[in-house]
C-alpha cells in the first residue's frame, strides 16, 4: 500500500491519531529539531499526544549522549521531558550487554570506543568498562606497543577480563584504539556498536558517523558488529520491556527510511509515519524499498488533527 | 593446473627459472623477510637471479615509505638494491596521479590521509598536496570546524584546488582528517587509495592496514576508492612503464594469494610463485581460487636449482 500523505488531511490525521493511541515514539534530529534549531510546533504537537494520553519516547541513535545528556538538551530546546521517556543507543547497548548477554564472570568488561555518554550509560547498569575517554589512550601508537598488544601478555595493556567491544561515535578515534579493539575482538570479545549509521548531520552537513567508527574493524575482521541502535529490534526490545505497550496501537515517527521507518516496521508497529524535514525525500517515500505507512511534510502538520 | 610443488624437485625449479628470464617481480614482507628478520638464504637467491640475468623488481604496498626509505630498509637488512628496482604504493600512486589522471589546473592538489613516504613520491612527481603529516590535522574538531567545513567557502578550511583525496596508512588518523576526506569527495574530488589491505602484518600479529584508513570513507561514500598498490594493474603498467618487458616471460613472487598471486595473474605475467612463509597457508594454496603455477616452503628452496 502506498504512503498515505496526511498533510491538510484533517480526518485522516484524526483517525491517524485514534489509531495509535498508547504510543508515539519519536526520532529527534531531523524531525522535532535539526541541530540546534527547533522546528515551530514541535513543543505544541508533543503537548496535543501527551494531552490526548499517549506515551511519547523519544528514540535516538546519538550515542555520545547519555539518557540525562539527551534531557539536558531537550530542556535546552524547550522541550518537557523526563529521563525515562528517552531512549539513546548508549543506553540501549548498555541494558544489552547487562541483561541480555550472559558474559563469563572473568569476561565482563566492555573495551570501548566513545564517549562519555556510553561510559554514564555503563555505570548506571554497573557494568565495568576500560578505553572510552581514557587520556592514557588519546595518544599515537609506539613501536613498543606492536610488541606488547602483539604478545598479549601484559593485563595492563590486553585485559584479559575484556569480553565485550562497544563501538560508538568518539570524537577522538585513532590508530591505537582501533588496533586495540580488533585485538580484543581476535582474542574473542564480542563485537558490538551502538549503531551503524555511517554519517553524524551537523550544521546542515554530514560528518563520520559511528558506523565509521566500526568501519575500519569490520573490514579487517570480516565481521560485522551487533548493532544496539534503530533499526535493531533489540532497542525496540528495551523499550518495550520499560513500557510494556501493545506494539499494534504503537507509531514510530521518523526521517529515516532506513533507520526510523525500517525500526518501526520490523517491530511490527502499527504505524509508521514519515516527516520530510530530515533525511529521506519524498520520492525516497515513494518509491524506495521501506516505506512508511504514511507521511507528512513536517511534523507540526499534526496539529491539523486539531483544527 | 594444479600448483605444482617445487621444494626439493631440482629439475623442475630449473626449467621454472629458465622459462622467467626476464624479471622477477618480489613482494618482501612474508618473501624476503618477515618484520625485521631477515630469512636465511634471501640475498644469495637474490644472487642468484641476478646471476642469470634476471631483472629483480621489488614490489611492495606499504604506503608509509618512498623508495629512497625503502632501500635504507633493503640495505638494512643487508639486501643490495637500487632505488629503480623498487615500486611502492606510494609511487604507484603519485605516477598514477601525475601521468594518467588529466587534472583540470585548478584542481591539481592531492589532500593526502598517510605519513612520510606519500609526501616524498607525490614530491618527486612534483604533485602538490595538502593533509599528510601537518601538524595542524593532528588535533580534535572543533565545533568551528563542523560550521566551516559544511560551509566551505574558507580556502583555509577547503581547499577549492584539491582535486584528488589519496588515503594511505596513516598512524595520526583521526576524525578531522577523515572528516575533510569525506567532504573534498562530496564536492567532487577523486578518491583514490595508496592500496587496501585490511591489515599490517607486525611484531608477528596484524595492526589496521591502509585499507582501514579508506573504510570510513567507503561506508560514507557508498564508494570504494580506486586503488594503486598491489592488486591493482595500474602498478603493474607503472612497472612496465620503467622496465619494457615481454610479461609472459616474468614471474611474480609472493605470500598473499589475493594480492600478489592475483597481481601476477591478472598483469598475464608468465609465471607465479607462492611461499608459505608469509600470510597464505599450503591449503589455501591448493584449495583457493586464486591459484598460483607453483609453491615453495620458502624463497631459498630456489637455490636447489643450482645443486
Amino acid at each position: 500500500m502506498a504512503p498515505r500523505y496526511l498533510t491538510g488531511d484533517a480526518a485522516g490525521l484524526k483517525s491517524f491519531l485514534d489509531k495509535f493511541d498508547v504510543v508515539f515514539l519519536f526520532d529527534c534530529d531531523g524531525v522535532l529539531w535539526s541541530g540546534d534549531y527547533l522546528f515551530p510546533g514541535t513543543v505544541e504537537t508533543l503537548e496535543l499526544l501527551r494531552g490526548r494520553g499517549k506515551q511519547v519516547v523519544f528514540v535516538t541513535n546519538n550515542s555520545t549522549k547519555s539518557r540525562v545528556d539527551y534531557q539536558k538538551k531537550l530542556t535546552g530546546l524547550g522541550i518537557p521531558s523526563n529521563p525515562e521517556e528517552i531512549f539513546c543507543s548508549s543506553y540501549s547497548a548498555s541494558i544489552y550487554i547487562s541483561r541480555i548477554l550472559k558474559l563469563p564472570a572473568d569476561k565482563r568488561k566492555v573495551f570501548v570506543i566513545g564517549e562519555t555518554g556510553i561510559e554514564q550509560e555503563l555505570r548506571s547498569e554497573n557494568v565495568p568498562f576500560i578505553g572510552g575517554t581514557d587520556p592514557a589512550l588519546r595518544r599515537d601508537i609506539t613501536p613498543e606497543d606492536y610488541k606488547r598488544i602483539a604478545a598479549g601478555d601484559d593485563p595492563s595493556v590486553i585485559d584479559p577480563e575484556v569480553g565485550v567491544v562497544l563501538v560508538g561515535l568518539d570524537f577522538h578515534i585513532n590508530y591505537l584504539k582501533i588496533a586495540l579493539a580488533y585485538h580484543y575482538v581476535k582474542r574473542g570479545a564480542i563485537f558490538l556498536a551502538t549503531n551503524i549509521d555511517s554519517t553524524l548531520p551537523s550544521s546542515g552537513s554530514l560528518f563520520p558517523g559511528a558506523g565509521s567508527m566500526s568501519a575500519p574493524l569490520i573490514m579487517m575482521l570480516g565481521q560485522d558488529p551487533v548493532a544496539l541502535g534503530k533499526p535493531s529490534q533489540a532497542m525496540m526490545d528495551a523499550i518495550e520491556g520499560k513500557f510494556h505497550f501493545d506494539r499494534s496501537r504503537a507509531c514510530m515517527v521518523g526521517d529515516r527510511l532506513n533507520t526510523d521507518i525500517r525500526f518501526g516496521i520490523e517491530g511490527k508497529l502499527g504505524g509508521t509515519l514519515a516527516v520530510l524535514t530530515g533525511v529521506s525525500s519524498k520520492e525516497e517515500i515513494l518509491t524506495g524499498t521501506v516505506q512508511p505507512a504514511a507521511y507528512l511534510d513536517k511534523l507540526s502538520d499534526l496539529l491539523e488533527a486539531e483544527s
